[in-house]
């Protein structure tokens, strides 16, 4: 009844008898509580955030679903562990590419352990997320040429300097083979990035939010990016969910510049392409 | 001719004998290039900035003006050093008072040398820099109750929370006294915040050229607000200046996520008062 996701890039990836998120065939995505507080501080995220009359309603749709906490089977044998229920973003895509990107110029945040402020850090400075605000934390793009999905393995993702995060930004768009050093063509961007209903203008209505809200601070979140490439369908549904909220804290009346500021950066690498 | 300037509030300061900046009486600002690359470089930007075409007009009045470099007689008595002439910000003003922020959540950046790193994070992280995205450097306030000039001690605005550097913006723009615990005021808010030609509306005017340049990373870089005592004008003449360009970089195509996100905090905390 309940496996692996298919198109999960990024976290941890329930395979090989390792704890991670399952989904049903119903549309659910189950997010294992772990025995530590970050399990703990996501589902209180969710509760807060479900049942927060200050947030406006277009803005919830940028938000998976939550739909509380249930006893599951593990994927790794443990047992039922509490796990959150939530929207599965992906599941009504026949051929899904889709990308997380981490945001903000910093992934820790004040208070936290030296420990985990010297771990973040180190791959703060490691990857673009200082330098531009963001970092490529995962990938998996259809290949139209080679009718397959493209996913660089994860090193060489976090290996990414500007010219590799800008480089996976165009592949997410193009048609042409991604395997090989070809100059991606962008050929959706258009309509992917752009139009009406494209991930520019959604970004942007979440960037407006992000100009004055002050609820709370999206320590260590990404923008998952998702659109279809079934040949039988028409359209795109290009779609940004954020995602990943292990780190949110309260905002105490001061805006999440961090977020606000990468997600600044980010849109205008989206802005180029287009 | 040239006398240590009675209206710096942070930076290095040209007394007992130490090397710092000097003013004339003739509304320049000379500042020694001191024997390193910080120096150099705010003298490479001030020329950089002065001849890009592409910096608006309107930008260019939020920063001092400059007049190239001279020779002059060095505060320390160690002779003739190359000093960097610019505006006095301050010279037209009879009784100023004066507030330097530095903006940003961080005031390093990338390829910095561990040790300046180590020396830029451990006060980031001790102040608001790293909280709020921006914190108070120096402030200089006239107290009307008091006639007389209120400049808190330097350790005492390091330490600033956030509560330190909301209550130190309320007081810059207050009436009653200022050494004391009293609420303060914000009398002037109004008239130095607010306005058609306040405070407010030129950092709004920043923020949006910030918003999509990418020719230059302000790091470390300080707003600079001031505006008139003297009973005899009516006028405020609140004005903002951007101040300090020894670590300005390139901006090779990426905005300034740093201040930028650093930048729309600080306008909120501004618009909180008005």
């Amino acid at each position: 009844m309940l496996k692996v996701p298919e198109h999960q890039v990024a976290g941890h990836i329930a395979k090989d008898g390792k704890l991670g998120p399952l989904v049903d065939n119903q549309g659910r995505f189950y997010k294992p509580l772990q025995g530590d507080a970050r399990g703990e501080n996501e589902a209180k995220f969710y509760e807060s955030f479900s049942s927060n009359k200050n947030v406006p309603d277009h803005i919830r749709g940028y938000f998976p679903v939550y739909h509380g906490v249930q006893l599951v089977e593990a994927s790794d044998g443990s047992g039922k562990l509490p796990h959150m229920v939530l929207e599965d973003v992906v599941s009504s895509y026949v051929k899904p590419s889709v990308m997380d990107v981490k945001i903000g110029s910093r992934t820790w945040y004040p208070d936290v352990s030296e420990e985990y402020f010297n771990k973040c850090i180190k791959k703060d400075r490691a990857t673009t997320t200082v330098s531009l605000g963001f970092r490529v934390s995962g990938l998996k793009i259809f290949d139209c040429q080679e009718s397959r999905f493209w996913r660089p393995d994860k090193r060489v993702v976090l290996a990414y300097k500007a010219d590799g995060a800008r480089t996976a930004l165009r592949k997410f768009v193009s048609s042409n083979s991604l395997a090989d050093d070809s100059v991606p063509d962008c050929a959706y961007a258009s309509e992917v990035y752009g139009g009406s209903d494209g991930i520019l203008v959604k970004l942007l209505e979440v960037k407006a939010w992000f100009e004055t809200q002050t609820l709370y601070h999206f320590n260590s979140c990404s923008v998952l990016m998702v659109y279809e490439n079934d040949s039988g369908g028409d359209e795109r549904r290009a779609q940004v969910k954020l995602v990943d909220f292990a780190h949110v804290l309260d905002g105490n009346g001061v805006i999440d510049h961090n977020f606000f500021g990468g997600l600044c950066s980010f849109i205008k690498f989206i802005q180029d392409i287009l």
